[in-house]
C-alpha cells in the first residue's frame, strides 16, 4: 500500500500571507482585532486564532472600534466605503492575485459593455469582484448560465480565481457560440490551476482519493468534483477521523489532496490515520 | 418511412454569389475566362461552366490575358500583386465573410503577436488568411496542435469560416490554459452554424444520415464528422448513386444534408433515388 500526496496540496500563498499579516497585526495593534469573515475554512485554525484575540466576525454593523484585516479573498469598494466611514482601522491582506483581478474588472468595466465572471455567486471573492464592475458585471456558475445568455457582438469573460479549469473552459465554449469578439481572461492562479492539474493526475493512477478541507472551502469543492469526474472512489472529508476502514480496503494506492485552506497538519493527520490502520502492510509514502 | 433534408443545406450565399458572378462576367466580358481553382466542388457544375467557357485553373503562371475569377474562398495579397502585375483583368468573388476575415487577420497582425487560425492548412481561405497576418499567423488544426504551443500572456485566435464550432471551442478551451489574455473571434459564418446545428439535429432524430457533396469540400467533411459523432450510421456520398438499398434498409427516418458547394439538384437526386428504392412504402418528405 502506497499513500501519495498530491503537489501543491494545502495553503496556497494567499491564504499563508493572510494568517500571517493576522498575527503580525494582534502582535502591532492595540485595541480589537477582528477578521472580516473566517479567515481560513478551518475550524481548529480559527479558534486557535480567536485564542490570541483575532475574532472572526460575519458582518460590520456591530464594530465601533478596533483594526479589521480583510481576508485574501477581498471585498467590494462598498465594504471599504463603510469602514472608513466608521473610522476602523484597515489591514489588507487581500490576496495579490485577487487584487489584479478586481482591478482587471474595474477597468474593463470601463471599456466593456457585459463583463462576466465565471465563480460562485455566494462566494466572498465574487461578492467583491462584482462590486468592480459598476453594474456590467455578471456571475455565471455554469455552462448552462451561459448558454442562457443572450447573444452579443462584444464582451469579457474571467475566472474567480480558483475556479476549476475545465468549468471556465466549459463556460468559455459556450459563450463563443453567443459572442462574436470575446476578450478571454485566465484569471485562475497559477497555484489552483498547478492543484488541480496535479490532483487530476492522482486521480487517475490511485484506487482511493482522498479531499480534505472544510466543506464551505469552494476551491476544496472544486478540487472534489474534478477527482470525482476521473475517480468515482474519491472522497470529501474534513479531518483524519473520517477515514474508516472501509474507505480503504482493498486500495494498493491512496491519494490525498488539499485545497488552498488545507493547513498541513489536516493532511499529516490523514496519512498517519492510513498508516496506523495499515500498520502491517504499509509500504510507503511519498509526495506527487 | 420519412425523408428529412437539414434547414441550410446545399449552397451557400457566398458560393450562389461566385456563380452568380461567374455567368454575368463570362457574358460581359471578351477573351478567355478563368476562375482560378474550382468554384464549386462540385464536378458537374464545373462541366457546366467549362462548356460555357468558364475554365478552372489551378495556377496563374501560364495565364498571359483575359479575366481571373477569384472564388469565394478568397486569395493572399501575393495573389492579387501577380495577377496586378501580369495586368489581368480581376472579378473579385470573394464572399464577403471570408472578406471580413481577411481584414481582421491583418488588423489584429498590426498590433498582436501572435495570431492563431484554427483551420486546415491546405484549405484556400486558410491560404489566403494567413498571407495578411505579416508573419504573425500560426495554422492550427485541433486541440492538439493548441495544446502543443508555448504559453503567452496574450494573443488572439480565430477560425475558418466554415470551421467545426465544436472544434474550435475545444482549440480555444486548450489556448485558455496558455493564455492570460485570449482575443476570440468567432468568424464561423452564420449559414455554417445553422448548417452544422441543423444537421447534429437530424443526426439525433433518423435512423441514418447521409451527406452529400464533394469529397474534397471542406465545410461537408465537418458536416460529415459532425454527424458521426452523434450518429454512427452516417454515410459521405458524392452522388445519389451510391445510395443503395441495403444503406437504408429498415430505417425509418431517413436524414439528409448537404455543404455549402452542394447543389440543390444533388440533394433533389438524393431524395428520388431514396422515393424510388422504396415506392411502396414512402410516406413522406419534409424539410426539417
Amino acid at each position: 500500500m502506497e499513500i501519495i500526496t498530491a503537489k501543491n496540496s494545502g495553503l496556497c500563498y494567499g491564504v499563508k500571507r493572510a494568517l500571517q499579516m493576522a498575527k503580525v497585526t494582534r502582535r502591532q495593534k492595540k485595541g480589537e482585532v477582528f477578521t472580516f469573515g473566517d479567515l481560513i475554512h478551518n475550524p481548529q485554525v480559527i479558534n486557535e486564532l480567536k485564542k490570541q484575540g483575532i475574532q472572526s466576525i460575519d458582518g460590520i454593523e456591530q464594530i465601533k472600534e478596533g483594526t479589521v484585516i480583510i481576508r485574501s479573498h477581498g471585498v467590494s469598494p462598498e465594504i471599504y466605503a463603510i469602514l472608513n466611514k466608521k473610522k476602523l482601522d484597515i489591514v489588507d491582506a487581500t490576496c495579490p492575485i485577487v487584487k489584479r483581478i478586481q482591478k482587471l474588472v474595474a477597468a474593463l468595466a470601463k471599456k466593456e459593455n457585459e463583463v462576466i465572471i465565471v465563480g460562485n455567486r455566494e462566494h466572498p471573492e465574487i461578492k467583491g469582484l462584482i462590486g468592480y464592475s459598476r453594474g456590467k458585471g455578471i456571475i455565471i456558475e455554469n455552462e448552462t448560465q451561459a448558454k442562457s445568455l443572450p447573444s452579443r457582438k462584444r464582451r469579457a469573460v474571467l475566472a474567480q480565481s480558483t475556479q476549476d479549469l475545465f468549468l471556465f473552459t466549459r463556460a468559455v465554449a459556450a459563450l463563443i457560440e453567443k459572442t462574436e469578439e470575446l476578450q478571454v481572461y485566465n484569471t485562475i492562479c497559477q497555484s489552483t490551476q498547478t492543484r488541480q492539474k496535479s490532483t487530476s493526475e492522482l486521480a487517475s493512477c490511485v484506487d482511493v482519493l482522498f479531499i480534505i478541507g472544510g466543506r464551505k472551502s469552494s476551491n476544496t469543492q472544486k478540487l472534489f468534483q474534478i477527482s470525482k469526474r476521473i475517480l468515482p472512489n474519491t472522497h470529501f472529508i474534513e479531518s483524519a477521523e473520517q477515514i474508516t476502514p472501509a474507505l480503504v480496503k482493498g486500495a494498493k494506492k491512496i491519494g490525498l489532496s488539499g485545497g488552498a485552506s488545507t493547513p498541513p497538519e489536516a493532511i499529516e493527520e490523514a496519512v498517519a490515520k492510513i498508516k496506523s490502520s495499515y500498520k502491517h502492510n504499509f509500504l510507503s509514502e511519498k509526495r506527487a
